[in-house]
């Protein structure tokens, strides 16, 4: 029998759990409500539940489980393996989750945050593979991201490296939530899109997407999009600024860290090749022009399992440099 | 006796060389001008010259040298030991310099990029001594950059990471020397600094500067920074200018890769704690309130000598990981 893998996806909605052979083919995975409200103590003991029903109903022996890997929301101190005070994770504060797993599953577990997990899920058998020097970007209700670099996903001295939705591509431009002005998150997340949207219907923009906005008080990303395929020039404005503000991210990327590709997920990339070929467009607008860049601009293929694969990956991963404990 | 190195800084004016012993100790340096326009063989020749009497002067034995460093210009092919095209060393074009180095000295040699060596030296002894995530900048005629994550130097795929210098800032801002517009080189090098200087005099601003440059047809950064501290309204908003740039830079360096420390070297750091504090000032006002960050900025400390230092440190470094020939 393989040694087997688990990957676990700690979100403030949902937790995932995964069981992984060691050529990281998912095997068996399962999802449950986090309950975040209700405190890490029960959180955790779910996340045992889950796995052990999941290793019941899946016949897998839990004796060959080499290791654990657990993806949670930021900030985190990984050193210490603990959640400092996630804001989609509520009661958790400062509360030592890695140490706890490991109580609960008897198993060594390391502990990642979940863009960061994610990205190095995309590295090891999605469209990262095989690439040692990628960045990874999620698109949804805001903009994370992870780096690779040699290989090695970059934390940075206090892990918190890759907040990458944090960049400032316009100095005293929108309000981001973070409390920075001018953020790409303030300009090309689902959210900032759609408020974007919102702004310019309200200053008298003309638009298919009023009537919606009128009578459901809303309007969501894929609306925005939809119209944008029906030819609505205030939207396609809006998605224009959208991947402007995500080509000129990609360039201060590439002179960043110099990643071979840069992947990009979460729920806006369901825009499809509209939004990929907009946003190499301007790439291509703001490099220099000294030299052919070989930079590839895609799209993730894991969905939404690059957590759990990664985790399980990353367990993989230090337990091969004997550092999973 | 001890193992010796030997850091050679390949620049376009100068060749320098140092002998170091195993505790990067500098033992002998020297220097002669590159005359690279004679070619690479001649510009190899001067460095086994150069080389040589530098032993010859100290008494060392080159039978003890381990390795070699060499720093060059770039854009560069570490993998290939190749200067592809600098600007800087106009009759080297795909040069294989690291491999004639190798036959000339007899010993085994590692290349790196001039920035990502100096960054490397004050990784190993200077402002970034002990700091295994830091990120580097040289403000000179243009701005230039290392990124250490880790504890290595970030290459990226195409060695061409830590461009910092072509990070824009300012989309559609000012035309770079790149190509590109509103790079953080446009407003904050020396060179930069000096043009907007003589833009915003030419533009009819008062200054105790515009004498200076209708007598002389120029002025200088260091003459910017004098009349400063004489009170001068223009230069003290020209240089306003140069430090909210790099702050911003700061930021967008922190959320990129979440370095411990931001080290500044170059000639403009002879403008002193008036400039540092500045960058600090806007890298305050522009950083997100969420939490105290643990970043320090602070100027580099081996002057002209990090290149040579860092490149022997990086000999010493690639032998002890068995990766240098």
């Amino acid at each position: 029998m393989s040694d087997l893998y688990i990957g676990i996806d700690l979100g403030g909605t949902n937790i995932k759990v995964g069981c992984f052979d060691d050529k990281m083919n998912l095997l068996k995975k399962d999802s449950s409500p986090t309950n975040a409200d209700m405190g890490p103590e029960v959180v955790v003991e779910n996340i045992g539940l889950l796995t052990e029903s999941l290793f019941k109903d899946g016949g897998y022996s839990f004796k060959n489980v080499k290791g654990v890997g657990i993806g949670t929301p930021g900030p985190v101190n990984l050193r210490e393996g603990i959640v400092v005070a996630a804001p989609n994770l509520p009661a958790f504060r400062n509360t030592p989750i890695r140490k706890m797993v490991r109580q609960r599953l008897e198993k060594p577990v390391v502990m990642e945050n979940d863009a960061n997990a994610a990205c190095f899920g995309e590295h090891v058998i999605g469209a990262g593979k095989g690439v040692d020097d990628m960045v990874f970007l999620t698109l949804g209700t805001g903009i994370g991201g992870g780096v690779i670099s040699n290989g090695q996903v970059v934390h940075g001295y206090a892990d918190d490296a890759a907040e990458l939705g944090h960049i400032i591509i316009f100095p005293d431009g929108r309000l981001c939530g973070c409390g920075q002005r001018g953020c790409v998150e303030a300009y090309a997340s689902a959210n900032s899109t759609v408020a974007r949207a919102i702004e310019a219907i309200r200053q008298g923009g003309k638009s298919s997407l009023s009537k919606l906005l009128d009578d459901t008080g809303k309007i969501t990303c894929k609306q925005i999009y939809e119209a944008v395929a029906n030819g609505d020039e205030l939207a396609m404005n809006i998605t224009e600024g959208t991947a402007r503000a995500l080509g000129l991210l990609c360039v201060n990327i590439l002179h960043f860290s110099g990643p071979r590709r840069i992947v990009f997920a979460g729920g806006m990339i369901a825009a499809g090749d509209m939004l990929l070929k907009r946003i190499q467009y301007y790439f291509d607008k703001y490099i220099w022009p000294m030299k052919e860049e070989s930079l590839e601009i895609c799209f993730a293929t894991l969905g939404e399992d690059a957590g759990i694969i990664g985790n399980a990956a990353l367990a993989r991963y230090n337990l091969k440099k004997g550092e999973l404990s």
